[in-house]
């Protein structure tokens, strides 16, 4: 006698990132375990004739529940930032584990891992973030941790309390070119920035559009640039994270056009928005948009757009980094207007990127609906090691899926899922929302929640797979 | 009670341009129906465990019976060349409808629809060839023969019988842009290789090897130039075909990078020959090679597989164009050596394509097997308007499949099944070779070939989607 | 006895390509014959204390009683135009013998040179046109001109009486080569503009802005690179005329980063209008201002400042070509309106050029005295070997020299010499205007004209001195 | 009654940036008086008929006498380097006075200034290296010496002891900026080289020429790029010194085509020694051309020329450091053989400057004798404020002037004149030397050096003239 499936979803207009095709998913243990039209009978059934069905989303660059500095503390732990991406059709999330400087790599992944335990409603990995290269990080921790399914790292070339110098970033990449692993440049050159933020201070510009001045288009393209060449030198791919505009878009397309091996990620904050959004007075309202890099101008956002649809990005993310806007834990620390180079930085948009990317990418015209599932999903799963259990509608892959409704749809922060008390989209009419996400089988939003705490679990991630295989002997 | 699927495919590896999975594959009426691993039973199994399944091939540009001047004859026809083909892992091939000047473009498509009828072992579409773009071409026939599904043409800027000037070019892209259609354009510039081939025969220059100094890079590099300004004018997507190197690959990266839509095809001619192959003497061994635009140099080489590996390239064809070295029809037209400017351009290549490609590029780590997949069948079947019917194993796709084999194997012409007394290839070791192409389900390679003349059919092509679907209202 | 100087200039701030230097100038039979400050007395001396000398404008680009077709007739003549150029500051014009289809090249040059004998008041060579380069041409008539001194040429990719193609461009360039001569190329592609004329026409649009949107910047860009790419494959030296902004400037900029000897010219025009002079309505006023290629906009007026302030422009011209609006012959032919694509194309020019120049250039601040200098009168008599007859305030070169006179000063056609009844300057302030100007020792100019008719001789060009002499074995 | 001049060099053919003539030269109190030819009598004449006479060389990059650690110390001190330049050719030396950390910038003008007293042979300035931008130095004592007359002053982004990171680099550039100086660049990326150098020497690879393996091109473009982008942030113009090749060519062609002012320097070791006069074994010979950046390849070489010819390099210099070999101050430092990174870094070049540029550069063909004349002498002096006294052949220019000898001269260090004991050159064969030298007025080389010890003076700099002067308002 057959078995029946776990579930079946009906007559699906199924999307991967390279094919569309109409099918029957039938699911077991939360598995895709047969594809097909008229596929057998399952315990649960559900009907997404005439529906899009995309994998779940990967949102490869997000923070949740970070340790900070002084009274500010980010919104979302692992509970609400998972329902947030739930709810908003992305079904794996990975954020940050922070080294703090002085103190073991190793001791961060165990705290953010109890910080996770037991919270997440869908499945979560880790990037590491590399904060104090010593030898013990280098030589035992970095490598050890690899081997572990701890297989990206963070580099940043600012933040003081984070920023390595070239000769260090030199030694991570290096262990990464020995270990495989792949690391993520957050380039932006602290010196001008603290430079520029000097001179703007002095001139009493304080408020939260200087941030933008602060961080001109040229400071990342320079950092782009440096870091590309430090790759270079060190012969291994790496994977410049939030790219703003067009000077730091060309200095990649230069790289690969060399035959370099830079991968490229964009968020939904240089598509939507421009630096407009941080104020165009000296009003406080902005700080709601500060994120670094900031925002650029309309001309940069097309420049972002035709570089998703021509190839030149690999991932998009949302770099969500959730603060609330009121308290005193958030934009306004100790409940404080503060100048703009003590504004916490970050926006919140696990919920909001696939939805923004969808209606205004696909729907739009822009991309393919095979490139959305290739920038939110495929290739990030790819990138991170995770591939293929996520990031595809594939026999044996996680059933992560997300059926899309098509109409009219207007931003609402209420009627987002994170714990953050503003979106910067407030307002914004969508063509499309998540009408259901499924993860690994189990449907966490329907257009209602359905809390899952616990069943996300802790993913080991392999080595990236963006490249082609080492030759065969 | 279950009925049994005509053909199941167990435990294969399969490929997509996205995804790599484990799965059998079940077969219906041509067409894949089922996937997931323990498929019900099927009147036919067969084992592919351990072993990589792509789509079947689809050979986007090749020459078929194609319609000579002279005494020169092509060497295959629709059953020889499909033949060659399937054997290679082929199971589309889109070869041209040529116009003659003077004559009507649909008169050329009923020609050519009828040489093919009833010879082809694997399926067929064509490309037209526009040499005569008249008011009654541009306007009522091209029009009338994209609705039938002839939705690709190719148009010349060199060959004295086939160019067009670039005003008819602006013409035949308008037509492409008002009806969706894809032009193909042959780049390279008429009047500089007139120029110095009139050079080189006043010095006596006249051997095969002279062939590629009447055609250097620059040549077609300026060519490619102008087509993309062509189609920037007009505001269309094109794709360039036969790209052999750096010139003409750093005109298409730049376009890219404006954010036009050009597309570029290379062969296995510009991966695998270098102009040394037209002879490094006065001898007419070299003839054997000669081809347009003719093969440069190692470094080229390489700049070919960068692009080939970073994305720049959507397609990659055979450009087969079949003429026997003896006798009196091919290479040595009426028997005789001819100077270089007289012999008949084209190498043959349908069934060496894949075998190339897969042992070169995805076991010898240039290329993932994922991108192998794209470059040889999804995107040609994208950008010709057969996908998702062809290019890919999906839920209701034609059972277009290759098995293959890894392990030694030398290139051998008389192992070859086209009807060429040569290939360039000679005695080239492959790390692999098909073992098994199923074409729409039907058995055509096996070790041996399973002749299915007439199983071909003619296929109506629909418009390319490389591209974003319009935005919806 | 000491023998007294012609005429002497006394404490000159002179300027030449490289140097400034206070000094008297000593003129001698028409030369400078001494420098130095407290010289010798001289029959008659002039003060220019305080002021800038500058060596007299070398105008390599203006067209003089060039022979047109139907009822059009150039306003110019070498009597007018000669007065035009005096009165601002050029003491040397080379317009063009221009080559009738069906005609000897030598009929042109003698037909040429009797519409300029005994007319003009400075000295004046030719450049020729070849429209019809005939093997007799080719091989006789161009390098027994070229040995005459007749040294440069200019090749038309557009105007359907004039256009050469590729081939014989290729031609052309192949004798540039062998003897040394300067071939300067109107860069527009002439399909191009065909194909959109006729668009615009068919929708109606015929006023005369309509002249800049069948002309748009990549159909220069394209004639740009295909310009460079043929003279590229002759291996010779080229000069691009009347360059207007930046697709074809980053052509140049391409081909000189890759070690080709590409020069390039740009006019007043690019500096100082854009499309929006040839109209922004239906209106016929704008036919004043049509000429090709068409003035751009301010961003690319930009882009053109910068190039000559960065040495990308070797030379400074007026394309100065003269038609009246008023009347039967020139903007209105036959005193009509006519279409966009039969308003006789150019604007006057030759007066205004160097004025204009010095104004905004040099008082403007965008680039130095000795640029100026270079770019009006060094390069362009190096550039057509005139160099060091012409072009400098040097020991033996001819005395042709400007005093400026710095102040306010607003350009008035009526206050201008040439014969045509408009300058598109109308009403510009200006910051600068000629004081002085002496041909040959001659003072044709200050702030009278003083006629002298026949004064001015046909110089005989040498080889252009741009790039390096040959090496010493 | 007529004075007699002090000298009259007859008949010279005299080269400028711009003009080449035929002039006898008078020269009075040191000065260029009367340019013309027969001019009157002086009380020394010298026949310059059938001679090229430039102007003398300005040496812009050259170490003299500057303090250095441990037992290490310059062969040359004012006395034998001045000498040298002037047998070569030069007249005018711009050495650095350097700040030491800790210590004031205005103590080390004055060190130097001392160092200097009554030693020179030619005139002098001083270019300050800044190592230490206390507010002191920045608000104080930096402009004061600019408007004392030192105004330029290099800035080394590597080398321990010299370097500034990024955010001292702009300060010190936003000074430039404020009071009109000019910043020169020491270009490569000190973390890059220490993390090379470190793993070489890890491995055991201790020889000469690893110095070139620890400073590939990309950390000489890597440090383009990233100076750059701070001129560009302070927009101040900078010159980058010593461009040893293509990648960092390509880094300043990209920001002129940018609109930037960014200038460069080469020196002869780019164009006449590759890595492998480092060595190509394990030998110490090599030492002798350890300097930074290394020498490239010949390709690089090329690439050098090519950029000289077309305009990209605005100045030519020797970055003359000399150290003897032999002895235990120089290249074996304590007279032992010491390990890449330990060797002195620098080549002698002061003499060999000028006849190596003048024989392959304008007798080889590949530059103009103006622009020799450009790069060596005039650009110099402009760039450093001492033109119009230096750098040209012009009423009241200073009367320093090479009469050259073409034929054959072989290049041995025992004829040279500086105090190192080898030539990176000997054994080359040149076609020209230097017959005579003046400077200022006096014979200081005829063949014979004379020595004219005290003569050559401190010379004040103005700012420096390379761009437009501001706008007249």
């Amino acid at each position: 006698m057959v078995q029946p499936f776990d579930l079946v979803l009906r007559n699906a207009r199924a999307v991967t990132a390279s094919d569309t095709f109409l099918t029957d998913i039938a699911i077991q243990d939360g598995r895709i375990v047969q594809l097909g039209l008229g596929l057998g009978v399952a315990r649960r059934e559900l009907d997404a004739a005439g529906r899009t069905v995309t994998p779940g989303g990967v949102d490869a660059h997000c923070h949740l529940d970070e340790i900070t500095s002084g009274p500010v503390r980010m919104a979302d732990d692992f509970d609400s930032g998972t329902r947030s991406a739930a709810c908003g059709g992305t079904t794996t999330v990975i954020p940050f584990a922070a080294q703090r400087r002085g103190h073991s790599l190793r001791a961060a992944v165990e705290a953010y891992r109890q910080r996770a335990e037991g919270l997440a409603h869908v499945d979560y990995a880790f990037h590491l973030i590399v904060t104090d290269p010593t030898p013990a990080v280098l030589e035992e921790e970095l490598p050890a941790l690899i081997a572990e399914g701890f297989t990206s790292f963070k580099i940043y070339m600012t933040y003081d309390d984070m920023k390595l110098d070239d000769g260090q970033i030199l030694d991570v990449l290096a262990v990464a070119r020995r270990h495989g692993a792949l690391a993520m440049l957050h380039a932006e050159n602290a010196d001008c920035i603290q430079w520029l933020t000097r001179r703007l201070l002095a001139q009493g510009h304080s408020a939260p559009r200087y941030h933008a001045q602060a961080r001109p288009m040229l400071v990342e393209r320079e950092a782009t640039h440096r870091a590309i060449a430090l790759a270079e030198l060190v012969d291994v791919p790496i994977l410049i994270v939030h790219v703003s505009g067009r000077e730091a878009v060309e200095q990649i397309q230069w790289a690969r056009t060399q035959g370099l091996q830079v991968f490229a990620e964009t968020c939904p904050q240089y598509l939507f928005l421009t630096a407009e959004d941080l104020g165009i007075d000296e009003s406080y309202h902005g700080a709601r948009c500060v994120c670094s890099p900031p925002p650029r101008d309309r001309a940069n956002q097309d420049v972002i757009w035709q570089n998703l649809r021509n190839g030149l990005f690999t991932v998009f993310s949302s770099d969500h980094a959730p603060f609330r806007f009121d308290g005193t834990e958030g934009k306004q620390p100790g409940g404080q207007q503060v100048s703009f180079d003590h504004i916490p930085n970050g926006i919140p948009g696990l919920e909001t990127r696939l939805p923004l990317l969808y209606s205004e990418g696909v729907l739009g015209g822009r991309i393919s609906a095979n490139q959305f599932v290739e920038l939110t999903s495929t290739n990030p799963a790819k990138a991170y090691g995770l591939h293929p259990r996520k990031g595809s509608i594939a026999i044996g892959s996680d059933a992560d899926l997300v059926v899309w409704q098509e109409g009219r749809h207007v931003i609402r922060n209420q009627a987002l899922h994170h714990n953050v008390d503003y979106t910067p989209y407030e307002g914004m009419e969508l063509k499309a929302w998540p009408a259901l996400t499924l993860a690994r089988g189990a449907i966490v939003w329907d257009g209602q929640f359905h809390p899952q705490r616990g069943h996300g679990q802790l993913l080991r991630c392999g080595l990236h797979s963006l490249l082609p295989r080492p030759p065969v002997p």
